[in-house]
């Protein structure tokens, strides 16, 4: 049997680090009121996020909002957001979600210091921050001892498995719907139950006439706003992975404590190519979707011109890797290019265009009812077909800059790369 | 604009052909109904095909038919009718069709002589050729001069492109085709006015309740047997083909002496074998089906297994020549090998069949909704591979026994043979 108590003490905070983080946050909490109430602002701080939900794992960041009046301007509360901010954080930085908010550490601990608007449940938000109390609130209102501990625990099954987290490259679970899953079912053998037996999408509550209200794979009703699907951001391989995970924990895998996989870099026979792009300075949740266009336009010129793409990895740790493996490198001199039926009005157009056509090797001949040609290729080596091909493709916003900039590495066993070794060591639970 | 008369004059019979060919039938028939009446056999000699139609080219056979009454039995017509044809043919070899014929030579025209039961209109055949005399008989109550002359047009012309011929490796209108479309449209221009606009399937007569009754392109009913398509040899290509032939035709090209296509060896970056077989001592028409069906299978072997099959040629005429041109040789190590949905009750039995398998290069991982592997493939030149398969594929009852010496030849540019210059050569009016 798995030992979860064990599991939850080996990644939960101790009392040090609980009673340090309570510290940090009454003494930030404390200077905002003071702050607003020097300046005469109808604005309070609140807490939010899994500390103040306790719900945290160790070296969690605090998240402390300042909630603003609705009387106040957007800009209002942005410039002034970002003040409070600076002169509680002395070390912060400015970052950028919807709102622009203050980012920096006291103590060693990461906090930020986010401005935004009041609103009641049902209400309608100005940015999507503007909810973030409410679940707190909505959170609180629903757990007890027991609930914490199994949020605990199913974030640190999800954590093992990479399926923790929603930024855009993961996709994957966020810590809010771990709260809700087991809010919803009460316990964390429930919601692995759940996944384990799960067919088709999981929908929360288990209602199916949201099935065609939403397309994603996950749909989670948030209870603060019901038309949103606080789980339309996990990807359909997370669930995937979180029903093999579950599975597998319920035949006896310990699959808290499975070890990671080794990368094995055993020759494929194929050609392995990595994309490398520099990564501009913007945040990766912007930056990985073009990552994954650009990916997908490569691979539709392999595909299409016959270099035949067979799998692919990304990586936007340092540079944008996009790897791309492939069967050819060169394709045949000669192409079956299909022509029109014998009987339509086009065939006798179709020869006289093709006859003489210095492309042409042979026919027009024909097969079946049709007429064919085989004709020469421009180009067979995949290089060139790239860099013909790529010149009038829209990879991106952030990316099309760099388009001219695209260096092309060729694998092979030395190359020691982010992607290369992820491809190598791709696993049920990592990505 | 194509002078007909001249393409007439220049493939007909002359005088003295014609009255050749009308003295040696009177010869034959002659002696036919001198035997019949000194043995007491009720039969008697008619002179069917082409000569008697007057329907001939240049350099045809003279095909007799002997009629026996319905009260003798197959095996007395078969050995009665071998037996006056070598009293008559005293160089004749027996054939087989459906009924046992011989064939041999008078002044150096081929004469067949052929046993047959005496049928009417509407009466149940015993085998095919029973039919032929009433195909004879219908021709000459339907044609005229002008008919007759058309006919021979209609024949050259369809000569020119190669779709005439009812032998199997042909598959195109036979001689009773010809005569029955001229019959139907009245001339050649009729004719190939229909092809050039043709829609679909030929239906001759034209009742489009046929389409649904024959599967075939070429539907054209027998007159003498309204149950049967006499068009159902007739190949889509060969169809496409006069279609073509007669656009260009109308559209003012001489087709009847369009140049024959040259031979043209450009290197086309691919891989071409040719498969050989010793043929064994069996006519053309049955060995060529199999000859298809060989070529079908070894193409499926190159497609199922990644050696990317582009295109193809056989020829029957010293051995059986099966080429298929490829597009790869070697296929990657590695296979990405699909498994089932996560959420299926197979997926923990995929992993666990996979994980430790010696043939695993990657994985399992999930990609979508799926479960996945990257494993080795055990052969990866395509000669270990079609070794490996045409083992256990039946490639015809009478090539079977040559399994095991099918030689295969890499073609190079120097490499010379019947089936390598028909692939090089092919164009729109040869296969």
């Amino acid at each position: 049997m798995v030992d979860y108590n064990k599991i939850i003490s080996d990644y939960s905070p101790d009392e040090n680090e609980r009673k340090k983080l309570e510290n940090i946050s009454s003494e930030v909490t404390d200077k905002i009121n003071l702050i607003c109430r020097n300046e005469n602002i109808d604005a309070s701080p609140v807490e939010v996020g899994s500390v103040s939900k306790k719900t945290n794992l160790k070296c969690s960041d605090i998240d402390i909002f300042i909630i603003f009046d609705r009387k106040y301007s957007k800009d209002f509360i942005e410039r002034k957001g970002l003040e409070i901010g600076h002169k509680i954080l002395k070390n912060g930085v400015e970052k950028y979600a919807e709102h622009p908010y203050v980012s920096g550490t006291i103590e060693n601990v990461k906090v930020d210091i986010v401005p935004a608007f009041k609103i009641k449940s049902g209400e309608r938000i100005v940015s999507t921050v503007d909810r973030t109390p409410l679940h707190t609130a909505y959170v609180n209102d629903n757990t007890d001892k027991n609930k914490i501990r199994d949020i605990l625990l199913l974030k640190i099954f999800m954590k093992t498995v990479h399926v923790y987290g929603s930024e855009v490259s993961r996709s994957g679970f966020s810590g809010y719907l771990c709260e809700l899953l087991i809010i919803n079912y009460g316990t964390f053998d429930n919601v692995i139950k759940k996944f384990a037996n799960l067919k088709g999408k999981l929908i929360v509550p288990e209602d199916q006439s949201l099935e065609k209200k939403f397309d994603e794979p996950v749909i989670i009703i948030d209870p603060v706003d019901p038309t949103r699907n606080a789980g339309a951001a996990v990807s359909i391989e997370n669930l995937s992975r979180m029903e093999i995970a579950s599975k597998l924990l319920i035949s006896g895998i310990d699959v808290f404590n499975s070890e990671n996989s080794k990368i094995n870099k055993i020759n494929r026979g194929t050609i392995m190519r990595v994309f490398v792009l520099n990564k501009p300075d913007i945040i990766d949740d912007i930056i990985y979707p073009q990552a994954v266009r650009l990916k997908n336009k490569i691979w539709e010129i392999m595909d299409k011109n016959g270099f035949m793409p067979l799998s692919w990895e990304i990586d936007i740790e340092n540079d944008i890797e996009v790897l791309i493996e492939h069967e050819r490198n060169v394709i045949p001199t000669v192409s079956v290019h299909r022509g029109p039926p014998a009987e339509s009005n086009e065939s006798i157009k179709f020869i006289n265009v093709w006859k003489n056509n210095k492309r042409l090797l042979r026919g027009p001949y024909i097969l079946g009812d049709r007429l064919y040609v085989d004709i020469k290729n421009k180009y067979t080596e995949f290089e060139d077909v790239f860099n013909n091909k790529i010149k009038n493709i829209d990879i991106g916003k952030n990316l099309n800059e760099f388009k001219d900039n695209i260096k092309i590495v060729n694998v092979n066993e030395n190359t020691s790369m982010n992607v290369v070794n992820k491809f190598y060591s791709k696993s049920l639970f990592n990505d």
